[in-house]
């Protein structure tokens, strides 16, 4: 397991477009006798396992792609592309996921039903792969659907769910202000996109501490302010890109009308104009009851599992809501931090890295879900 | 004039990296049969004339590098390179200081002097190309040296000198603020770097409005905004680069104590740490008093001039300066504002454009100082 | 119940300068033949009715101060005293219990225990009423205790209860910035306070939305800035005076932690210094499991109110806290909301005020809530 | 000379409040016998020197208002009127003007034209008091003007002028910020009239630094920011007050046009309202060439002047200006710093004080100025 995660984090593929790792994965199913269906809804893989009696179709999913950060950890299985890393910890899921694909193969004369392998491409940037693999039929004859995340700031050996929301809305936003360029050391003829920038950057903040009601969460992040110009050219246009979290539909809209609100106030008052573009992300992840109940009882009774903690929702985005929107299903998160370290980097940081031993955790607890199921069928 | 002014439109070179333009222009003058000197200081070329007779030795200077702006003008000269424009007019410094030349060489029998071509490189970008060619010789023997900048904000016609100042010392800095990178969706684990970055181009403006005494001169501008990364992922770092103004050396030793102090505070109050890196670039252009006074007396007899006007210094740095802190000269600025255009662009504008009529102006003016210079001697 | 609220209205007193409105208090107890304390804890006042038959105590507060706000509403009973106004309800709490006491008097043979009335004297002021009250001996015999708030933005004939949080800790801050002053038209001579101040403004926003983990809930308030100078004066100070808003005791400490960073960054961005105090208010009000359900159960059997909501808990602070620290109970907030208004106004607002019916509604509730306690002993 | 100045320095009057320091003025004028008008313009004084001998009128002018400032300077002629102080020097203008109208009437037998000392009051407070006395006739039959300013930043010894612009154009703005008050707990019900009106104080400072022409001088201080309210109250309301400075109509335009513009998007990027009052002050001060000239000849000729300096103007508001406009004049600085100071308080300041013996230097340059005229005619 540790080497085909270790293998995957040194080739990592972006978001939509991931060519080699589908390969590797279909090809690893295919070796192991399992039905293989390819590009499914683009570049995802849908796997089937049919145990040898009848029962009900479990599905497990796991995320394959990588994101664009510079991985500077300082170790054997570092990045191999420059840009790209498995920041996220995608690559574990995979390798956890195809290991317990190997593992439930093994005893599949014993199995009384079937399990369908998600391996879903795209997770990481939006509209995603998980609402094209439903379109092509990924959850077709699916009873429920089961997904972890590894999760780095979560002790080792710590399983986190929740009833209800667990992750929230993501959604992506543009801003594109455009002042008027012109010579650095003649400010009285330009309107300096930067400082107008700047001034949004700054202004934007005081939506969630000021507009949001303090008992709702709400988060809007910029990650972008991309002005790069000659040092001494004042900056004709400047674009910042950012994400919003949030859990409820009214917040969300509210949130997007008062970005507007004080993005083109601070712009008329600069006298600049701006294009904003806002799109809706994922929607929240909203766990099952009955089936985020079963998750805590099957993980309180796997022994490798040490904590079962009724978490609060995150605010991170997560196209798995689509699977829950289809089937019944919960989602939940495993624990990947390795005890000794001295710090924990958050996840898309270009140190991120998990406690590989988390992958044993997230295999053993999906592959009792898979034999609960059977079992309860 | 205008066709060379046009071919150099198109086939612009950035600071440091000329290459063809000086190939051009060595060209032009030694199909002229002036004895040539290339690679002066690096890129640079020297060209001279001598007269007929003999007499004192007169420097005409001319820039030729570009800007690294996309030319966004619509017209058939527009620049064929991607990213790269002649967007300051020294193709029309370069293209009026050829024709000059030919015109002078055409009439060398009655010339009593010798006449020095300084087609420099690498003026937009500090240290510049000047120092580097007086190191290289280029005023050796040289008693008096003339330049011009083509203005597109000063009227067609109208030439504008100064005694003392006419342009400002010109610094460069870098700031760059380490965060602490992170997941969008989880600001509270990371340190935000763009949010810190926005602060600081704010309160920086404080310095000039409130920190520099009314009656003096002083610019900050931020160029770039550098911080590029996915939009759901909480910056690292961002990098600030910038130029600063002044026309003073007290000034300009308290801006650079004053932004470190801006910096610091600011960096301090959201917990994280900042790399900031000042370096002084060209000095103040100082006009010689007499000089100026025959640019004066030599523009009010030059037909095509409507208007000599004694201008206040501009904030635009040049490293003219340095000819003019080793031999006697004056610095001028020709007007290149087309009486029709609706618009006027400022330099390092990507619309920005000349009045070509300009050149004409610029190369008369320059040719009689050289003749005045020859006559008085 | 209507005539008392109106008079108590017309007479408001702020908190801790309370004379007149204890001694009209205890006239009215005294006039039913309760025995009353006076000067309880320093301003309170605390009544006593016996029932006929013995059983358990049960105690009711109301608080009666009233905020240094101006009343600038346009009716009869508005305001006397300039710049001081009832402008959350304490007039409707203090006049509901009033009339309860009389109710429950004139059935006094048939109750089974002992209901103590506890008029507490400044609530809207840390540290309040409350404690010295308890200090002095208010709960002394005490078995239980209920208390509630009239609210203008929950619908009249409803209740709000919670098993748990009800109310948030509510800690007080002040933030003087020492710049250095002079004359407006010399801003380089000067250390501008004012200037200094809003940064800290700006910024301090900055901790809740960035610091804080978007899953909890934290408010920090700036409710006033005090730099009233002669308008051409740079201000040499600015004071800032605050408030912060938590549920728990880490949130809490975090923010007066980063708050301290925050002011003491920005100050030294700008050469100043300051001075920061901040000091604890009341804890979160914890309402008893037990009595919120007894609340919850007996509000639903109350004929008046139509609906009973588990509500969020609300982030402004209340002592009542302290009386729960110290005996069982539950406070509840009562709807006022008049269904005709056109606006509501929130409470502290110059144009607050109540649907007087609520007062209604209160009372019932709590009359009921005693009879329940005698009933179950 | 001394003992007036500290009686009036112990007993300072606000602008348009002066009812004792008129009084004084007048009661010392009538003792010397001159012809004295009381009431010129509503508080203003003007006494009448008549020499023995036919020749020009000369007018001195001295103004002898106070500041609403707290005096906490730690010395016996300290104010006496809580909250209100000479923190600018009036008291040592009047001062110097009544001890040199003593000494001129002791030779009036050899003064062949006319002094009239013109004692003004409101000098800090526009519309000030200068307009008023002129139309009042204070200027009536006179020939030229002079009049000082005492400097406490310009080292005793020191005359400053200037031939033309001296002194600044001083308006006079207000911005009222209109939010929505409410509990300091629930900000989403409020609009937040303190961070409003922060933003507007970071914002404003922009127009000098970025929409000002750097060769310009401009100033925009805000010396009010008054929001005083509960601390656990949003403010329904922030009122800003300040001064804008400037040498052209041109720039002071500009300027209130670009303070509109940034004032009014502000406030839309919170949903807010403002009222913004801009009111022009005193034009700027333009010394007439000629009597500069004089100034400057007759400086150098007086002993205890040591040095006489062509100044750069100051950012300084003045009333001095109506008198230009209507006679012939000027109007200089006289250094009060004293050598052995430690720390140089600016006008204005708390701790604001002159080294008296620049009265001295002032009453005799004013008084060789009027010998000088008489002299010329």
């Amino acid at each position: 397991m540790v080497q085909i995660r270790r293998y995957l984090h040194q080739h990592p593929e972006l978001s939509f477009e991931e060519v080699e790792t589908p390969k590797y994965i279909a090809t690893y199913h295919k070796e192991l006798g399992h039905e293989v269906r390819e590009n499914v809804g683009g570049r995802g893989v849908v796997a089937k396992l049919h145990g040898a009696k009848p029962g009900p179709t479990v599905a497990l999913r796991a995320d394959f792609d990588a994101l664009p950060i510079q991985d500077e950890k300082d170790v054997p299985y570092k990045s191999l592309v420059p840009g790209v890393m498995h920041a996220c910890g995608h690559d574990g899921h995979t390798s956890l996921l195809l290991v317990l694909a190997k593992v439930l193969n093994e005893i599949k004369e014993e199995l009384s039903g079937t399990v369908v392998f998600i391996h879903q491409f795209a997770e990481e940037h939006a509209p995603g792969g998980a609402k094209p693999m439903i379109e092509d039929g990924c959850l077709d004859g699916v009873d429920v659907i089961y997904g972890t995340h590894l999760w780095a700031t979560i002790p080792l050996g710590q399983i986190e769910y929740t009833e209800g929301p667990i992750m929230a809305a993501a959604d992506h936003f543009t801003v594109t202000v455009q002042g008027k360029g012109g010579h650095g050391a003649q400010p009285h003829h330009t309107k300096d996109s930067i400082l107008i920038g700047s001034q949004i950057v700054q202004s934007l903040q005081h939506i969630v501490s000021r507009r949001v009601d303090p008992m709702d969460s709400a988060v809007i992040s910029i990650g972008a302010f991309d002005a790069v110009n000659a040092y001494n050219v004042i900056a004709d246009t400047a674009r910042l890109e950012g994400t919003v979290r949030t859990f409820s539909q009214d917040i969300q809209q509210q949130i997007q009308k008062d970005m507007n609100e004080v993005i083109q106030g601070v712009v008329a008052s600069y006298g600049a104009t701006v294009k904003f573009d806002y799109s809706y992300g994922y929607p929240a992840v909203i766990n099952h009851k009955e089936q985020a109940q079963i998750v805590q009882q099957v993980a309180s009774q796997t022994p490798e599992i040490t904590e079962v903690v009724h978490s609060r929702p995150q605010m991170g985005g997560e196209d798995f809501s689509y699977y829950l929107q289809n089937v019944k299903g919960a989602f939940f998160f495993t624990g990947a931090e390795n005890p000794s370290w001295e710090t924990t980097y958050p996840h898309h940081h270009p140190h991120f890295d998990i406690d590989e031993r988390s992958m044993l955790h997230g295999a053993n607890l999906l592959g009792n879900l898979v034999l609960k199921t059977f079992e309860n069928a």
